[in-house]
This record gives structure tokens, sequence and C-alpha cells, in this order.
């Protein structure tokens, strides 16, 4: 997630670099045969790309609501799971009665939990964005754990099953009774969505003929204005097509980040962040001594 | 689902050829009678292909729009069925009482109900596509279960039936308990909700007269633009009027078939492979041996 | 719902008659004045249709954005009643404990409840359209209980109260336990909310000021549109008119239409043809032997 | 809500009357000076009239729609107050044990139960609209009971309070158990949630600069237009200017009005209507015998 | 919130006022440069401002619609706060068993727990508008309860912690049942949700880059015109520039403000306001005789 408002020109210029040399290239080739074979340009009429101009802005203002919708779905489905992990833990907290297990017992056992659950956090965030995960599972797993997690193609169902597995045992122990067995296995339910949830966005591409079609049309747009700003304005055309193209490109690089909102970019759902706070809410609730600050951003960037 | 940067353009040529031959065949005429009778072309007013250019872009995005939403609502659906079938074998592992079944009963009574609701995700994924599912109900049903099946038209309903008849086995053995029964029924109640929204996306024909008029009106601008560039472009009309009537028929071909989610067209949202996840997801879960590989995509798609 | 993209002409003709016919007037009148007196009549700046046009197609866009909304607003409660009607039988049928009532009543019983729940899916249609429903109670409901519902002003909702009857039925003989009479009851209030639901879309006229604006600012692009092209074009400008405003006036019809989805008109929620789908499925679930085939469409459309 | 299609001139003359005498008589004044001191009129370039006549269409457009999603949503909120308050009474007449209250006193109660909810309907729609509300709470409520709640100032929250005591005594009255009192519990909550939303619309103040801003966009573009008109219309600019902005700021006041729709309005959400439905109903459920007519409209709209 | 009609001028200037200098100072250069050097001006095509004007109309419109919609939820976030606070008082104090603690010890702890509630309400307020908390919290929270909370760095989710503690103990003491105690925590889970709903959209920053653009391309789009306006109309161009960038970076600041509910601006969501509510309805419901007025606003907004 981009943090502040000084955003470094260079990461803009980055962005359209390519296609901002594309452009130069050809509205200077325009301005060259204008100079020397003038009367072989064709004289664009100036409906032209008025037209193509509206209709470029709305299929990109379309095009970036969607885009738009798409990234703030990412983002509420990880105020989900922070929401719901806490409450996991709550629950948890409050419902165990302590006359069958032990006041060590529990606290053992909610440490175990609110580990796993920490580390199931960050190793989801971890695996929606292609990096290894087992480090955090390494980390915040008891080993036995880990190692039935580690060999599982999904890992972070996996661990939303020893949390279950955890669960009937408390309910067999009667720590828990029917209900509040069935009320925590409804917020790991909504765990378990959730993780869908960011799967579906994750591996779900945005329609790909949509997306070249905005490109294209973009060009299309730019190459008819440079022929019809050429005639009329001559060498000037250049940095005025220049600024606008570059504003043109922006907003559909804009749009193109939000669409992928789990790749490692700075414009990502800052998912490692969030389990962070996830993590510290969770050990200071359970009164450990371990609390981590929270996580910095890295100059404009928060991950 | 497309899932390539890479797309042939062969591909978008075929999604278009028509029109486009179409839009050839006027704009030739129109600069055929120029040519040879300039005076009974009707001059073109420039105000007229932008009013016309604007309306129609306004409808297109739109239909783009509530296209994309309806695909999207596609995807959310099967989403959906991928969490719950996650969860329903999930809560039925970590529910079911051990001391009233066998360890080796209830095992195999897991990998039935898993495998029938593996069976089901193809089943729906075929029949929505209008496929025979037979052969998959036959695969991963026991016999008589699919004999059961075979004979009814709402197959995937008789087998979410199926599951609701295993769930009573279970609560009459005392295996589950009240509460436990009535959540599982939850989850498989939202399996035949699930169902139902994606055979109502199916089975709802998008308005009719609205997917007509888009394709008049963008014929009507197209005619109106050819005969308002061709005095002023002359022949280079042809290929710049090519040039935008494809970016359109683009955009409208890609609406269209954002509409249609499930019938067996390479935009398809990908119930097969989406099938074939859940089934790596619950083999793995019940740690079978026999896990196959994610669906490989098709080129430049993945049903 | 329109089902065939062969859609007659003669259908769309009609939508749009009268209002084409206005337009041919007045264009013709213009002609008609621009011929004798020519002086008299003012010559009008191209902006201004411009700006009118941009104007009403926006207007005219969201209009159809909101009605299409409204139409698949309709679509989903009557997906809704299709999953709950299932979910009720299913239910029922695997929760009822057959050692307190004889397999036969049991059998007896859900026959009743799924016949007068097929009859309240057709009845409910046909209240929303405007229909008598007393054939449909007479034909599915037993006589007494036809007998109860008949008198009363909300048929469909004394329906769900035999429904409710019978439940508490179940329940004081220890037929369902008390978590599966309140899972049964929760399917029934669903179906009540279904019903308030499409009553609230049928009940609710579309903002009158916002319908007639729209009706009203067409007339007017088109009149100003009609004196700025009757001077280029000349008589020319009678047929392009006539195009013009054949499709914005079906775009007009097409949200008008997809704003009242139960209003026995072609364009209409297929409420008829749902009913007898629940009906199929509810009758192969209770392997009845009188299913009826599916509602065919009337030449192109399905009720 | 206004319902009829032949809606009164004179009334929509009244929303825009002020808006429209100011156009006049600015276009007048334009008029005036372009008779006597036609150089000193400034010259309006064409462009600048179409660049503002997009703005505020778009504008106008998403302010239409932002308005319209909040005026259908306070109708689905009392479409829900509709479908609550129909399960109340039913959930209650079909939960109800009746061995362990006599069936008089069952009956009297859930009388009183019913015309309190019908009360509560009544009171809520009155004192949305700043209405006095006592009157109907002494109708509907027993005479110590609208003592307890007629000093309070959040009146409807205390009728809801009511209702949760009189759950309360049948739960420890036996005469329901404990999951039929969660399960009508949660019905209350849901119509004290639906009575929080009402409350809600009603008391967020649509964003205000934006709301001015739509006006002064409004006179901004007429101004200019009637200065670009002027020029080449001659005196005809006023007619056309009064079509245009009349047009104009009519879409405007639709918006406006339905941005508040519990305002004591004809553009209202029919609460007075919908809460007299709510008594039909109840009351024809519990065979009464005083069921009251539907509320009749009054000439072109219903409260 | 702003809840006047009549904001003063001088509010809405301070929002552009810099903005606004800055287009005054270039379209002075302009004319300046048009009055000395006017060979050296470019002269601007018509349809370049015509074509960027639709596009940031478009862009500056989503963008607002964007906005507006956060602004909307945030309102929602803490209407559901307002339901759920309310249904906690009232289901407490209808489910406690009045046999098992006493009726003054039932008194003191609803009064505890409702007072808690309200600090609850008031501290998220400030801790959303990163104001310090502990006023509140020391004043409706007991002491020890206070000397828990204040410690933790999330206090807002340890005062929920508290909640949670003493539903246990009721639960304990069999003053509520099983259900019961589900029933609340299900509140108190909703509660939970709403902060963590309130606490995303205050820290996800609204995508830089959008913002920048929009800001940017209004600027350009500025520029543009006012270079095409100064040929025609001279130093006219100066006032109608002023205005006509008024409206636009006013219709800017208004989505801009919208976008960030809870940042201690005029236009923030009300919620000390709606705190204040809270505090009413549950001191009037536990009759408790020192109910504070309704929060007063201060001249032209509401917080």
């Amino acid at each position: 997630m981009l943090i502040t408002q000084k955003l470094p020109l260079r990461y803009l210029y980055n962005m359209i670099r390519v296609d901002v040399i594309r452009v130069l290239l050809f509205s200077l080739t325009f301005n060259f045969f204008k100079f020397f074979f003038n009367d072989y340009l064709p004289s664009m009429p100036a409906q032209l790309p008025t037209i193509l101009g509206t209709a470029i802005s709305l299929v990109l203002a379309f095009n970036l609501n969607q885009s738009y919708d798409r990234w703030w779905e990412a983002r509420r489905v990880w105020g989900a799971i922070t929401n719901d992990s806490r409450t996991l833990i709550t629950e948890l907290k409050n419902f165990i009665r302590p006359d069958k297990l032990g006041t060590t017992e529990i606290k053992e056992l909610l440490r175990k939990i609110a580990y796993r659950q920490i580390g199931w956090c960050y190793a989801l965030g971890e695996s929606l964005r292609g990096q290894d995960s087992r480090a955090s599972i390494l980390k915040y797993l008891v080993p036995a754990e880990a190692g039935f997690v580690l060999p599982q193609r999904n890992k972070n169902y996996a661990i939303m099953d020893l949390h279950l597995q955890d669960l009937k045992k408390l309910y067999e122990q009667e720590a828990l009774n029917a209900f509040q067995q069935i009320k925590i296995s409804d917020t790991i339910t909504r765990l378990i969505d959730s993780m869908g949830m960011a799967e579906r966005i994750n591996t779900t591409v945005f329609p790909v003929t949509y997306r070249l079609l905005v490109h294209f049309f973009i060009y299309l747009f730019l190459i008819i204005l440079s022929l019809g700003l050429v005639e009329t304005l001559g060498p000037l055309e250049i940095p005025i097509l220049i600024l606008i193209s570059s504003t043109f490109f922006l907003l559909e690089k804009t749009a193109t980040y939000l669409q992928d909102p789990f790749v490692d970019r700075p414009t990502d759902t800052p998912v490692t962040s969030i389990a962070r706070n996830i993590e510290i809410n969770l050990k200071q609730l359970l009164e450990e001594t371990d609390v981590p600050e929270p996580f910095a951003p890295k100059s404009f960037y928060l991950m």
C-alpha cells in the first residue's frame, strides 16, 4: 500500500517509461513527416479524437472502478481476517471451562492456538504473494504440527484443520459445551472462507481481452490525437502529447495494479503489516511479553 | 478463463471477423460512391458521429460493467463452492465421535462423502456447460448411489440429498449431536444455494433487446462515422474505420462473453480446474495417496 | 423473459410505434417549413444537440443500470425461492424421525407439504402478476387448507402459516427436535422474506419524475437535433432521425420493462417456468410418478 | 411515493419555479444587452458550454445514482420491517406451547403483542417524519405499557424492550424453549436494526458541499450556455434555455427528494401505507374482525 | 458532518484557496503574454480542452462515487455500532435470570456493562480520530478495569474482552443459559467486527496515485483550457476560469474529504454525537437519572 503523498516521481516515471517513450517516438515521426512531407500527412478531422477520447475515458473510468472494487474487496477480506483472528482467541479465552483443564494447561493451549493463528496469517500472506511460507510456519507452530503442515500443498488449509482438531479435543474433554464448539467452529469457517476469497482474487485473472483493449485503445486515441494536433500545434504538440499520454497511462497502470493486490508490489494489500498487527493484538490479549512493534513502512509504501 | 497476456491474435480476430468484414464492405462502398458519384453522397455534419459515439460508448461501458458483475458473481459462486466443500469435509472429520463408529468405518464414510462431494463439483460444472456428467458421477460415487442419482433430472440436487441422508444416519447413530447435525446441514444448504445461483446465472438470458440494441447501435454509429470521414479522409478512412470498429466490436464481444460464464468457451469460469483443486484439497486432508496434479491450462486458457 | 436472439421485429416495432410516429411527424413538419419558409426556421448551433445528446445518453445509461439492478434483484429473489423450496423439503425428509410417525404417515405428510409448497410458488407468481391464484391453491392444497387460505387477503402468507403449523405439530410429536424445528423455521422465514422482497419490487413504483424526465428529455433532444440536421441534411434527415430515435426509445423501453418484472409481459421474470422447475425437483425427490415436463417457451419468450 | 404516470404539471412546476424564474431573468438580461449593447457582450466559444454540459451531466447522473441507492435502501429497510413483523407474529403463534398457558391467555397475549407491533410500525413512521407518534402509541398499546413508553426519548426502542420483556416471561413460564426464545429474539434484533438503519438514513445529511456544488454548477453551465446561444439564436434562446434548464433542475430536484425519504413529502417512502398493510396482515392472521382497508392514495401519491 | 445548507462561504474558500490562487497566477501570465507577445502563445485547438474536460469529469465523477461509498460505509459501520450497543444491553437485561443473582446485583452489573459500552463508543471514536481516549475510559469504566485497559495498545479490543469475561461469569453462575451466552457473544463479535471495519477504513489510504492523478489532471485541463480561452475571451477568461476551476477543485476536495471520515474535520462521521445518542438510549433504558442532552452542533457541523 502506497502510504505517502510524497510519492517519488521516479516511481511514477518507471510505471510508464516504456509507453511514454513509444509515444515520443511516434509523435517525433509525425512532426518529422509534417516538416518534410506535409502533403502526405492525412488531415485528421477534429471530431475523431474527440469521439475516441470520450470512448477511452469511459472505458478507462469503468476499468478503474472495477479494479478499485477488486482492491477494496481484497482489503475487506484481510479486515475480516483481522476481526476473526481476534474473535477466535477472545472466544476461546472466555469459553473454556477452567475446572476441566488446569489453568496452566489452558494458558499453554491458548498460547499454542494463538501462535498458530499468527503463523497462519503470515503464511497466508506469503503464499498469496508466491513467497515461501515455510519459515513462518516453523517459527509459529510447534515442531510436530509444522511436520504435519509442511508436506501439504495447501498449507493454510491444513493449519485450519489443526484448529478444528484442538476444538474437537476441547469438546471431548468437556471444556467447551456443544454450542461453544459450534460457535468457535463458525469463526474458523469464516477464516477458511476469507482464505478462499483471497485465493479467488489472486487466481482469477482480470478479463484479458478487456485489459488488452484498454491498452490498445489508448494508443489508437493518442496516434489519432497526435495526427490531429501536429498540424495546428507543430512541435509544441510533442510536450502536450507526452503530458496527456502520461496521465492516461498512469490511470491505466493504477487500474492494473489495483487488480492484483497480492503480487509483491508496493501497491499490494499490506498483508505483512496486517499480520503483524494481529500478532500484537493477540499477544497483548494473552499478556505475552515479547510483543513486537508495528511493521514500519519502507520509504513510501507498506507491505 | 483466459490466462495469458500473449493472447493469440487469431483468437481476437475470430471473435469479430464477420463484423469487421461487414464494416469493410460498407466503407468500401462509401468510398466507391464518393469517387464516382460524389454529389449523391450526403454530407454528414460533424456533430452527429460525436453524439452517437458518446451514446454508444456510454451504453457499451455500462453493458461491460453489468457483464463484468455477472462474471464476477459466477466466480464468487464457485469460490463459495470451494470454501463450503472444504468446510463440509473438515467439519465431518472433526465432529464425528470416534467412540460410536469404528475408526475404519469413519474413515470409509469420510472417504465416501468426500469423493461424492468431488464428483458433485465435476458434475455440476459439466451440467452447467450442457455436457454429459454421467462419467463423473460413475467415477466418484459408489455404484448403488450412482444408480439412485443417474435417472434423476436434477442429478446434482440428488447428490446433495445423499449427503443429508448420511447426515441423518450419523445423527441417529449418535455420532453427531443435534447441533453438529444442524451446522453441517447448514453447510450443505449453502452448497444447494450455490448450485441454485450458478443455475440462475446460466438460465437467465441477459436482456435480449439490450444486447441487440448495443450491436445495432455500434453499426449505426460506424455507418454515420464512415459517411462523415469519407469526405475529409478519402481512402485512408478505411483502415481507420477498421481499427475503430475492431475496438468497439471487441469490447462488445468481451461483454457478451462475460455474460455467459458456463458455455464451454475459453472465457468460461474455469469450473473443471476449480473442481480439480477441490479434489486435491480434500484428498490431501484425508491423506489419500492418489492426489492428482492441478489442471494444466490449454495453450492460452484454463477450463 | 425473452429467450431468443431472433426476436420478431414486429415486437420491437410495437414497443416504440407511437413515439416513432411522433418523431416522423415533427421531422416532416420541420422539412416542410424548411422547404417553404426557410428563413423562419431557427439555425440551431451545433453544440446544443451535442450537449443534450451527452446528457440524455448519461441519464439513459444510468436509468438502464438501475432498471437492470431491479430486474436482477427480482431474478435473485426467485432464485432464492427455488433454493429454499428445495432446502425445505430436503430438510424435512432428512430430519423427521421415522420411529415417532409411521413411514406412510411421514410420506403422506411430506407429500402434503411439498404440494403445498409447489402451490405457493405458482400462487405467488400469479398474485404478483395480478392474476387469480385460486385455481393453483385449489389444485395443490388439500380442501380443508384451501378453505382456510382462500378467504384471506394475503393468501401466500397464510400458506406459510400452514407450514409452520405442521412444523409445530411435528415438534410436539417429537418427530423433530428443538434445533431441527428452528432450522426449518429459518428456511420458512427466508421464504417469507423472499415473498416480501418480490412484493416490494412489485409495489414500489420507479421514481415517477425520473421516468417522465427521461422520456421528455429524449424528445427535447430529438427536436433540437432535428432542427440542427434539417439545414445540412435536408430530407435525408428524416430516416437518420428515425433510426437514431428508434435506438433511444428502444433503450428507454428496455429500461422501463426491466423496472417492472412482474406485470405479465414477455420481459417478465419467468415465474411460471421457475415454479414448474420447483415442481419437477420436489416431485422427483419424493419419487412421485406424475412429474411434468419443463414449461415450454411461447415463440420468443418464457413466462 | 408518487404513484401515477399522470403527475399534475403544477407539482413539477412548483418543484422548480424559483430556479426557472431566475433563469428567465438572466436570459432576458442577456438578450436585452445583446440588443442594445451587442459589442459589450463577450462572445462565448462553443467548446465551453459543451465541456460544462458534459461535466454537469456526469455529476448530476452520479448524484441521481447515489440518491436512488439511498431511496432504495430506505424502501428495503421498510420491506425488512414488513417481513420481520410478519415473522415475529407467525413465530410466536406457532412456537408457544398450548399446555403451559391457557388458550385464551395465549390468544390475548398474541393479540397484545401484535397490536404493539402494529403501533410500533405507525409510530416509527411518524417519528421518522418528525410527527407526533403519541396517538398511535396510545391507540395500539395497553395503557400501562403506553405509560412506560411515552416519557422515553426513543419511544420505538422502548416498545421493542416491551417485546423482549414478554419473551422473557414466556421463557420463564416454559411456554417457549431456550432455542425458540433465541430465534424470536433474533427477529426482534433485526427489527431494532431496521429501526437504526431508518434513523441513520434520516439523520445523515447528504454531503452538503456536493449538493451545493451540483446546484451552483447547473447555474454556471446555464449562464455560459445562455451567453453562447444568445448570439446565434437571439430571443429564441429564451424558451430553449427554459426547457433545458427545467430538465436539469427537475433532475436535480428528483435527486434531492430521493435523498431524504422520510420528510413528509409526496416522494416519501410510503411508511403509513406499509404500516397499514402490516396491520391488515397481522390482524387477518389472528383472525381479528376489524381488519381495515389498505391505505388509499391521495390524488397522485401514497404516504 | 456538515449539517446546514447555509455553509459559510469562508469554509468553502479555505478548502480551495491555494489551488485557486495558482490558477489565477497562470491565467494572469497567459493574459500578460497574450497582450505583449501574442505571436509566441500557441493557438490551442478547440477539441483539446473538450477531450480533457470529458476525461477529467469522468475520472472525477467516479472518484466522487468511490469516496461517497467509503463515507457511507463508515456511516453504516457506526449505525451498526448503535444497533448492536442497544441490542447488547436489551439482551442482557431480558436474558439474565433474576433468581440466580440478586436484583440489585443484576442492576449494578447491567449498569457497569452499559457504562463500559458507552465508554467504548466514545473511546473508539477518539482513537479513530487519533485523539487521546484515556479520559473517556477513566470516566466510564470502574477503576480496576480502567487499570487493565489503559496499558494495552488496542484499548478498544481490551474493553470488548472485559464484556466477554462478564459474560463468562454470568454463564458460570447459571444466570444465562448456553444459548443466551452464544447469542450475546454474537452481538459482541459484531461489535468487534464493526471496530475492525472502522479501523480498516481509517488505515487504508485511498490509492495514492489515483488521488494525485486527479489533482494533476485538473491542472492540465485548466492550463489547456486557459490557453484555449485567452485568445477568444481575453481578460474575461480570468473570472470564467476562476469559477470553473473553483467548481472542479471543490468537487475534488469534497471527494478527498469523504475518503477519510475519521480525521477530526468538520466533514467527519459524527462519532461523538453518535456515542452521545447511544449514551442517552442506554441510560434511559436502565432508567438512569443523569441522561445528558444530545450533542449540539458547532456552528455549521456536528462532530
